[in-house]
């Protein structure tokens, strides 16, 4: 099984979620979570894009370049990326762009239209930039023709194409075609972004990675427009199940959710709650009413309370042996303490 | 391909989303709404199931049998079921259950203990209901072991025998083989009951179908306990887009959410926004921004915003072409007044 690399898109395709409103804080924060969470790739800006903020697509709180430099300023590893789409986006914009810290570029053109982004690929390219070329509603043309348009993308330099599902619309026996196609065809590699319209995010990203896939997008919380891109922590989740090898840190990318997302989500007044206990319960595959009694041993024992949760799916506790919980938050208790 | 059965649990396992507050209004209403959008076998009563009404299971606004009575008041097609785990259920329960208006009972055991069923089934089998045997947290046991209790709920008399994934905890490959081994064992049907922990609630449905399930379960607005189940329009949306043959009809299911469910929620205290515009959008396959320009072409010619967006698919509509959306609201408008 190849190594899947994580793009998390939360600052720019999750930035729809909150009209554009991220600040500078939330910028430098949500990158330094996002990167200590193990992710390769972080995209950030505008939902539409670099030069997106416009009355057209709507202002954003800050300009591009000053988010960039905000997430720049907080990380070593993870690499940023900017999104652009030709016609609104700029070679212009994207030095400028890249002065602020970006070290990547996905180049996004409609599935048919690859050509559209000959000029910016080449460009970004000479600037030393990792480039992506995204070809977005996937789901509007066949199998051949994706192939062709991916085709061109790979001949005017790009690393990586993506075959991406902005409209949330693609089966899984669509994507597996598709992926399948390109990975045949293709020497780069090939990535997928999915949109949870048919609440198909995760599966689809899982179907593109058996199909050959090594770049998969997500966001924290499963933010995004429309009905959101698949949740990164579900995705890490899923993947640390099926035994896939790739960078990302469970139960950090929950923090970032937790701790520095959600809350400035609320902030703002998007009343989100947290679906990650419940996330965990199923990557634990333990009943639900263990989430109380967990808690309350991890807090008087001083132990993550997932681990416990962990611990107790790996002992296959059942309901009525909630007791069970106790013993292995003092059981993990010792083993930190030696 | 064999035909798809429907069950919608909202009333049941949507309960816990509400902490068991359902009225009987809501009762009624809902299975109005359940059984116009063809939905063969209705779920209703305590999350835990006949008689889960407890301090222990937290108490009911109202007791089992009135909720049973006011949803049987408004249905003439779809089978009214009742859950019932042995051990809180009693055979004395279901018999009042049938006097009230139940035509269907999942007798619900550990996957590994469908013995404590026996007596359970026989009885409501003798009673003349239509009975599934529920083998709950069905991942933490493997295919053989699972099939093994299933046969016993076979032998028992069961109508259906279910593979639950009360946890939310199983992967696609797990589902797989699971159900496979279900179908390849058993004579009677088989079904599947996903939770939504990992994100993959959707997905493993359609795995279950793949490999031989035809009984489904789902809740209105993915409601139900922890993550909630698979959302049942989401279900419908994508059995449709395959071409599987069921009794469902989307638009019904995602009026009984809007306009029954959803406010029914909010009115209680949670706040819940509808996700399927979004999802009307994937299912069409076309960009979120048709979606306000399509509302107002809808309003203005008396059209349905959704057949607009169907429509808009159909002709792959790309952004940048809105004023399609007037031109196709009027035929449509005009189609109608012939």
């Amino acid at each position: 099984m190849s190594k899947i690399f994580l793009t998390d898109t939360t600052l720019r395709d999750g930035s729809h979620t909150v009209s554009h409103q991220f600040t500078l804080e939330d910028a430098a924060q949500i990158a330094g979570g996002l990167e200590a969470a193990g992710i390769d790739i972080i995209e950030i800006g505008h939902g539409d894009g670099l030069i997106g903020s416009t009355i057209n697509y709507g202002f954003g709180r800050h300009d591009d370049f000053s988010l960039i430099s905000a997430a720049a300023s907080q990380l070593t590893k993870s690499k940023l990326a900017v999104l652009l789409l030709p016609g609104i986006g700029t070679v212009e914009a994207l030095k400028m762009a890249q002065k602020a810290g970006a070290k990547a570029v996905r180049i996004a053109t409609h599935v048919t239209e690859a050509d559209m982004g000959e000029e910016h690929v080449k460009a970004a390219k000479d600037m030393g930039l990792f480039v992506v070329g995204f070809l977005m509603m996937a789901h509007m043309t066949d199998a051949e023709r994706l192939t062709e348009e991916a085709l061109k993308f790979e001949s005017y330099g790009a690393d990586v194409v993506y075959a991406t599902d902005s409209g949330g619309a693609m089966l899984p026996e669509d994507v597996f075609e598709k992926i399948s196609s390109l990975k045949k065809n293709l020497k780069i590699p090939v990535g997928h972004h999915a949109h949870n319209n048919l609440g198909l995010a995760v599966s689809n990203s899982l179907t593109a990675i058996e199909a050959g896939a090594t770049y998969i997008d997500g966001c924290l919380s499963g933010l995004g427009a429309g009905a959101g891109n698949t949740p990164t922590e579900s995705l890490i989740a899923v993947l640390n199940k099926m035994g896939y090898e790739h960078n990302g840190d469970l139960y950090k990318a929950i923090d970032a959710s937790e701790k520095i997302l959600i809350p400035s989500l609320n902030n703002k007044g998007l009343k989100v709650n947290s679906q990650l206990d419940a996330m965990i319960l199923g990557y634990a595959g333990v009943y639900s009413s263990f989430l109380l009694h967990a808690r309350r041993a991890g807090q008087r024992f001083g132990v993550d309370v997932r681990d416990i949760l962990m611990e107790a799916g790996r002992r296959k506790a059942v309901g009525g042996q909630e007791d069970w919980l106790i013993e292995i938050a003092v059981e993990l208790a010792n083993q930190k303490s030696k």
